[in-house]
């Protein structure tokens, strides 16, 4: 089969590749049917994730359909129309019984995210998924490939990562730094627990235009007035949530500085860099600050609000190509705020 | 009266004052018979506090006796025996009625510590208390003034700050790094949720011994192996909770690396100086971390178990003084590991 | 003044009253601008509320403007408009203090519920409203006297004792049993947590229809096969949260019946007989069971969901009248279903 | 081998049965080395557990050693020492998934109570565990099969459907109502979450005895006088927790009657008849009440503050058997009352 094998810092090919088997009796191979590229996945290109080894096919999001699953898949049969988790999750290790499988420790490194990053990803023509019966979701009719793929990562992360860890409730105003995909998939999902004001704050026009699409109540460019912007659209006090969704030490601050007291702040944003964070002024402001890897445990919740058309998560995917195109839409997805694309949709 | 006014940066006197009175209709007049000194006083001496002006009589803990009151308090009358709370709660701001009294909206600084601070404190032979209905608490009998200094801030703040912002719940491993009065107070109710294990971590053999009196189970000396005997009391993955009691961007940092994956860092500790955090490594595990003043709401709750027997508060006094010898008492106290000393006991 | 007074079983008289005026330090007297009339109302002239004495005026629910504050009162001054909630809290009791004013213990009654019950109430041309700072709230500009009516009681009810205390999460399948004015506040606040399905559910189909405008996904008639349609919606296994809003023994044994394992009701409905529970088939579901008066603690989120126009309260208002007129808008609410009415809105 | 094998109402026998072997490819099959009866097994034998078939054998906990595990099981091994869940989890289905094993649904009945019940049990020499990975513990040096078998049902009923639906908190009273060996497991459990009042009740002056033993601060008889009696203990308004660990209409209301506003009532008792509930005086009360199967998913937990000595589990087993005089155990545990027995523990 074809897959997109990362060849060392700067290199990848879509080649030829042998076909995925099953390997364990818990695993299950599913046909890719629409894929999409993550913003991890150019992180990866740039040489920035040691963990990821040259030759890897690499990808971690997709809707597909299973072609085989070994004698221990229960949950899962040949034809089932599936979404694959990011997380890989065992379901037995302690991490993964307590609702944690980010964090599974079934394998050696400790970590959910293995597709794409220590084993084969999804961005081929196929996928072997290990421990099938925890790791994919059935697609209920009514749902499209194009709105279930962004259901594998994106939202929720989103969901999860901003939306819960920031505690949102009803009546909150709500400031979301950086309205990428990522951010707005936050935005997305805020409206489910009542959030009365939400801020996208961002350094691109086409991005606060998308927030306020994807519902947004104001928008702020992230200037040097960003604070005294977000302030005067509060009570003078703050927000009571900030989620950060960028990853640089700056918009970490940012979030930081818009938050009342007792105000929380999520960190969705994947960082490189050391960040000061000024607890000389903040010891006594009762902030909590959250961060972390997704779960993937909401797909089911979020799966059901997408079903009776609470959430759009179609419109994340601005840009459609098919797979054999993969070149063609990285380097869209490359250049995501001059192309004007959130998410690149990708059909076998 | 007699009272202990701060005169700026390192000049304090015990000295006469005026005696206060009831201002406003919701105010008493207490009689300080018991008091202690904090370790913020101590701050507020080397003029590490700004917000305190010269003239200022300090103190922020005390048990008294109720000598007047407004025509608006209900609660309390003339001759009744009171825990002095160290935040003065209106009750009826956003922030009082969402039972965060530490920033209590009612005065112009937007913040519930007001004794010792920006009014006159408890380091007195008496003390106004505004909002007395809110900011006072009965004194069962059986409780000894001994044991009840100590739920106006020290343990309200090593249990609130430390052991609920922490989450500890049954089975949980606790780190507490700093053994001094506060962490002390955190490791003598983390026995409240049942943590399995509670690790003290400190430079002061001392306080590493008190710690074991406290309740904890291991101690830790605080070297440079410090994190790896940590780990070594864990299943090598770290503490669920680290609970930090300085207030220095080691000990923030140290706390910080004990934690495992989903763990929560709880600071108590305040700060003078900003703090890196490494989030290049932190993002992906997954941490909660909370900061913060105490709203000492959980006087009632603390009290209820010191009545009980079950939270030996008075183990917090180690050295008793009179209130006119607080001379004396402030050396004892500013050289606490030298003098083996937690917190010193004034009575008046 | 003009007031309606109940003179015992099934006699009442809109006639005049003395003036209201400030009795304790707390009191302040609130010209009524705009009231309604309360199912509560309708119990206490049938004589049903033994605790309420011939004689009371009664009502407790309004929006007016403070004419006359005590000297203990600061948060609120003449000429002030405000929404009186039905709940008077002292701030300063343990219940209080613990955020459930409705069991404030600061009266002999040992209840929140005082307005139109133990002193005087709303249905009066002005009222005298004790621990003003606790029991007012500002109504900002931007909110009509029709929406913030509804914010005294029959929202806030809806709201805390259905949705809050049946624990609605996202992707939940809701069910209302009864949706008259109180079981359609809970459908209108339900949306706040992201209920995936609502089912409206009652005998009357004007209301059916009424819970459809107010976000209902599915009303089901309320006969013998309600159960059975109910499981269909569906998955077989029932419902994740029933609310009751009626408050006979029929009504709470429908609501029990229609909830999966794990699942959870919330009894609003007020009782007038015993209820017999099939413990013998309930005991292993792993039901969660409440009940309870309002605390109307979120009054002032809910404030701003209105402000914002997410929650359309004047929609609860289906027929007006002057205050003057309160007899015939008596007679309206009194035959609700055959009126077509929800609530009745009287301006002074 | 050898199993107690239930012949229809009133009929059992310990006899020679099939040894049990693996099946599925998620099974194991393990050794009794330790077990006990419990109260739900003599109900089976009176008949009153209509879902249990004759020729079932019955038994639901135990401590064992893994014999032969099938290829899909990962966690387990021969040789291993195990705790025996009393609920048979296949951690995949959504009740599984969310944390609710009790309600698995991966069986025709929707339900986790699998052994000795709907398949073979551990009142045998060996028994066939179905989905291994999920509903087996590992068993830490130092912990005895006297401890650890209690680690099966009833110290983790007691802990979950009594102390942790009820709710406990720091401070709280907490009346249990029954001092059998549930109600004691909730006894001893209370005090990981600090209240400060444990109140046993019962009929039985040996249980009461008990109770004390086992951490109670005080005891009260179960006659007329018994609900003035815990009011004069608590402030008159009643405790903040009620546990019924019996199981009558009776038990229930009583349980109900004692629990202050505000309070909660968390029944663990197998009830067999419906239960008539004053929701005409209760519906203002805001109580919360619970009931259901344990889950056993705090079995780690418990394991852990047994192997530190918080939870003295062994002292709820009062005689001891061998496994083959298991006909002379039963009849000191059916008349537990008389033998003065709390759990009888049989041994191979």
């Amino acid at each position: 089969m074809k897959a997109l094998v990362y060849h060392g810092p700067g290199k990848k090919a879509w080649e030829d590749v042998l076909d995925p088997k099953v390997i364990d009796a818990t695993d299950a191979v599913v046909k890719i049917d629409t894929t999409t590229i993550c913003g991890t996945d150019l992180h990866i290109l740039h040489g920035d994730v040691a963990s990821v080894d040259a030759g890897r096919i690499i990808g971690h999001e997709g809707v597909g359909t299973v072609m085989e699953v070994g004698s221990g898949v229960t949950n899962f049969a040949k034809g089932d129309r599936v979404i694959i988790s990011c997380i890989t999750k065992c379901g037995s290790c302690q991490f993964c019984q307590a609702g944690y499988p980010d964090h599974c420790q079934s394998n050696d490194a400790g970590i959910g995210w293995l597709l794409g990053h220590r084993i084969d990803g999804t961005l081929a023509e196929a996928v072997r998924i290990p421990h099938a019966d925890f790791s994919l979701h059935h697609v209920p009719d009514g749902v499209t490939d194009e709105q279930a793929v962004f259901l594998s990562d994106s939202l929720p992360t989103g969901y999860e990562v901003g939306v819960l860890a920031g505690g949102v409730k009803p009546g909150d105003v709500v400031a979301v730094v950086g309205t990428g995909a990522v951010g707005l998939a936050s935005i997305l999902t805020t409206g489910l627990f009542g959030a009365s004001r939400v801020i996208g704050i961002d350094t691109n026009e086409f991005r606060l235009r998308k927030a306020m699409e994807f519902g947004a109540t104001d928008t702020v460019l992230a200037d040097e007035n960003c604070r005294e912007h977000v302030m005067a659209l509060t009570d003078g006090l703050g927000v009571d949530v900030a989620i950060e969704a960028v990853g640089f030490p700056e918009t970490l601050q940012t979030a930081v500085s818009l938050v009342r007291p007792r105000g929380r702040v999520a960190n969705i944003g994947v960082h490189g860099l050391p960040v000061e964070l000024p607890m000389e002024t903040l010891w006594i402001q009762n902030l909590t600050m959250t961060m972390g890897l997704v779960d993937a445990t909401s797909t089911p919740t979020l799966l059901k609000m997408v079903r009776s058309g609470r959430i759009p998560s179609e419109k994340m995917g601005t840009h459609a190509f098919a797979l054999n195109d993969i070149d063609a839409a990285w380097n869209v997805f490359a250049n995501a705020g001059k192309e004007e694309a959130l998410k690149v949709v990708l059909k076998a």
